[in-house]
């Protein structure tokens, strides 16, 4: 009896968060605006990438960023600094963005000024998997340093993804991180993600990040009604 | 209406957890065996830790592991390899081990023969926070390469331990991590814990931890009834 009352009541949670979802879909379609949902664990290094991406594209690509974390606006004046307008979402004790949370936050944007909204969920490599907030694409970013292996021992979220990011590279020959090994747990769970491999901090392989999100931008204004 | 109902079943989903964390920590205190939850994101370094513990101390104390993750059995495995006992914890979707989950896989120990027991936690520096295991100590690892802020942005967590290892310190001087502004930020939200700056890789630092380990097995043993 329990155990039906909470499925009942996980359903409901999900069928708000879907119909949310669905409206902010719809939004984004007309104002032909792209929206990427960034997820990975704790200190993968999404800020940075974003830092880096909106200071290298700001001159071509008007872009603002939605940041989520359970406490501190250290995000969001991350990317504030670098000229790009972004929000931040306190969650306190939540452990995942849902869609009301990104509709409310849409306030302080004109979408249709914009070509890309990135929105920075919270730090959580599981439970952000289930929450659709409306988005094009799932970018997952997984740092090398949490080693090989998380793919398949986290593939709900890797699943998920449309996009994944391998950042750190840098740190590849000190860590004696086996990139192939990575690889293959990613294919073996989701064959289908793009793959980039770069390093936010020295710049390596951002270029084809860029060309993919270049890409996926024209695509997204081709199709807006 | 809808909102009442969920925190009604979210307080029972909590409120049997507590109860059969009751039970363990009865259990645990009987067989006078020391018990540490450790948590942290997902690839801070808890089995590599765990994995070097059981190696160096094996000779002294008498330990196991639960492992818990998602997805497969390579934590436990890598245990195994030691020569310590390990089980493994599937949580498929799940984002945290519950006091049931543990009550389940202690069958396959003899409790009265343990020193310590281990349980590791499913890689998440949020949601394993809210669910009491019947733990003596909560151990929270800390990745430098997550950087500096994280105890200050995952509050909830970091409150929570009664000790916490930062990991990974032979990484410092090519991350230019800045141990000290670390520190602040764990003492601004728990100047209680104790602190431990060590690598598991190298094994700088280990011998303070054990020490630490030492002393709590000995008072968890001059506590049995």
């Amino acid at each position: 009896m329990e155990q039906s009352k909470i499925i009942q009541v996980t359903e409901s949670i999900f069928s708000e968060n879907e119909r949310v979802a669905k409206v902010l879909r719809q939004k984004f379609a007309d104002s032909g605006v792209l929206v990427l949902n960034l997820v990975s664990s704790p200190g993968s290094g999404k800020t940075t990438i974003l830092e880096r991406t909106a200071a290298d594209l700001k001159s071509e690509l008007n872009m603002a960023v939605i940041e989520g974390d359970q406490q501190t606006s250290n995000d969001a004046d991350r990317i504030a600094r670098t000229g790009v307008a972004a929000v931040q979402i306190n969650t306190m004790a939540g452990c995942h963005l849902d869609a009301p949370m990104v509709e409310k936050a849409l306030e302080s944007f004109d979408l249709d000024n914009l070509d890309v909204l990135f929105i920075e969920n919270v730090g959580n490599l599981v439970c952000p998997a289930e929450f659709d907030l409306g988005e094009d694409f799932r970018v997952l970013a997984l740092s090398v340093t949490e080693g090989e292996d998380k793919p398949i021992k986290y593939p709900v979220m890797f699943m998920s993804a449309q996009a994944i990011l391998i950042n750190k590279i840098d740190l590849v020959p000190i860590l004696g991180f086996n990139m192939d090994e990575c690889n293959d747990y990613i294919k073996r769970v989701n064959s289908q993600a793009k793959l980039f491999e770069l390093s936010a901090r020295s710049g390596e392989g951002m270029e084809n990040w860029y060309q993919w999100l270049r890409q996926a931008v024209r695509t997204k204004k081709a199709g807006k009604k």
